[in-house]
């Protein structure tokens, strides 16, 4: 695809893909990725920006992994706009798209699976079994194909971050991983490829999530330590919103996401709420050094 | 370690490792493989030499990974010659030994495994449950260590190479894998390091392996189908050794190692067999072009 001066590289092919990031690395070429499923908003944006400044060589993967979604889950309604996907791309300065499809991903007779023990044991791990199986095999081929020096993956998926974090620390990809803070719109709500299923009425209890975190920030700051005071009171104020439906509300430790009774220093609130029929996440760190 | 005119480079460290693997790739060298788990005999140093052949810089690591052994198993006694080891590797031409601690390989908060699904359900892998997940995990974490361009694998462990190059190609890792045939004792015992744990009387028992397999190949040439009827006559042979104790006989297809009842073009006969207190391997494929 050429437009306007300069090319977006599109590759649909592994081998393809492989080749041409070994021929860059060779050639000393730093190469950043950051993994998208595509239909990108301006929080992908923020992501590519951030890739750009450190490397010299953007990737971004557009794959909507099969995976990582549940059999109930949105797979086949995930909204996909390949072409203004690669225009938005284009406006960020990224150099190559590897947009492959689920068959070159996952060709007949594939059977292996990259797991994460105990971090997936909580939050969104417990509501999506499996879907952490899906993210961190994925992440993993996503590596070997565009051979990255740097990745970059948005904190709004705080878990995701940690657990993706964890696999390239123990399996010694030697790979830096970079975490961007949310991107919100100017109303609050994370930017998420989701809140385009929202419908007029459902958006102000989207809103939810996000004041239920400065809610808990609030009573931090006032000398709340209890999680529990703490979380029945967001279930409250969240409930108190139409259409909200609480998958759950976590107020845990930032590192091993191990449910906590007593806040510290340091302390990751965390929620996921279906809002009518769209499941949306937030989290914020809170803590003395905030 | 420096003797006589060249030195074999000795790497402990994960970190130095990479860094000394990304330079070797930067400036165009390739570099071969070959992992072990130490006490090396000839047929470790025929991969050895066979890495030597394809490419610029031979690697090999050193390390007897204890998430392979299952609790009952030989990890605490497994052989160990580090100082034979590195003599030996600088009879073949190895440029670096990679010689990691169990620390350094495993640090605490270590959560991750690489599986393989449905070729881990036959074989060796019933026998020892794990067995694959930690073969699979340390070799996905050697790759990223050594960041080969091809490993070399014995043809004797015939699962295990069966396993990883499933992982290889289902994670899309840029490494070519080899397979190596089976290096034999004259008497035609399958070289093995576990070998060093037999007895003197238990030796003429540890030939039943081979010679059930030659048995099985025989029966084959001469017209018999059935599998169950070559099972059943090697059983019978390695039963009247004394000492040995049957794991599995299994006649199976070589690419899925599923169960068959009738032989085809192509088999692969594969046994595990205790001998006293060592657990011996050995298999072979028999089939009309061999």
């Amino acid at each position: 695809m050429k437009t306007r001066g300069f090319a977006v590289e599109v590759i649909d092919k592994v081998n393809k893909m492989q080749d041409r990031a070994e021929v860059l690395r060779t050639a000393g070429k730093s190469i950043a990725l950051v993994p998208t499923m595509g239909y990108l908003h301006e929080a992908h944006l923020e992501l590519m920006r951030v890739g750009k400044r450190h490397a010299d060589v953007l990737v971004i993967s557009i794959f909507v992994n099969p995976t990582q979604f549940g059999p109930s889950e949105d797979f086949e309604r995930y909204p996909r706009d390949p072409e203004g996907d690669l225009r938005k791309a284009k406006s960020v300065g990224v150099d190559i798209v590897f947009m492959p499809t689920v068959e070159e991903m996952y060709p007949e007779g594939f059977q292996t699976t990259v797991s994460v023990a105990r971090l997936t044991k909580h939050l969104c791990g417990l509501s999506r079994p499996g879907h952490f199986d899906g993210v961190c095999t994925v992440v993993a081929k996503l590596f070997n194909i565009t051979k990255p020096h740097i990745a970059i993956f948005g904190q709004k998926d705080y878990q995701q971050l940690a657990v993706i974090s964890r696999m390239v620390m123990d399996l010694n990809m030697d790979i830096q991983i970079i975490g961007v803070p949310t991107v919100r719109e100017p109303d609050g709500l994370a930017m998420s490829s989701r809140n385009a299923y929202l419908s007029e009425d459902e958006r102000p209890s989207a809103l939810s999530l996000k004041r239920s975190l400065d809610l808990a920030e609030e009573m931090f700051k006032q000398g709340q330590r209890s999680a529990k005071v703490i979380k029945e009171e967001m279930v409250r104020f969240i409930e108190s919103h139409p259409f909200t439906e609480i998958d759950y509300v976590s107020i845990c430790d930032p590192v091993t996401l191990e449910e906590i009774d007593t806040l510290g220093e340091s302390n990751l609130v965390a929620l996921a709420v279906r809002v009518g029929n769209t499941r949306l996440i937030d989290n914020k760190v809170i803590g003395n050094t905030e």
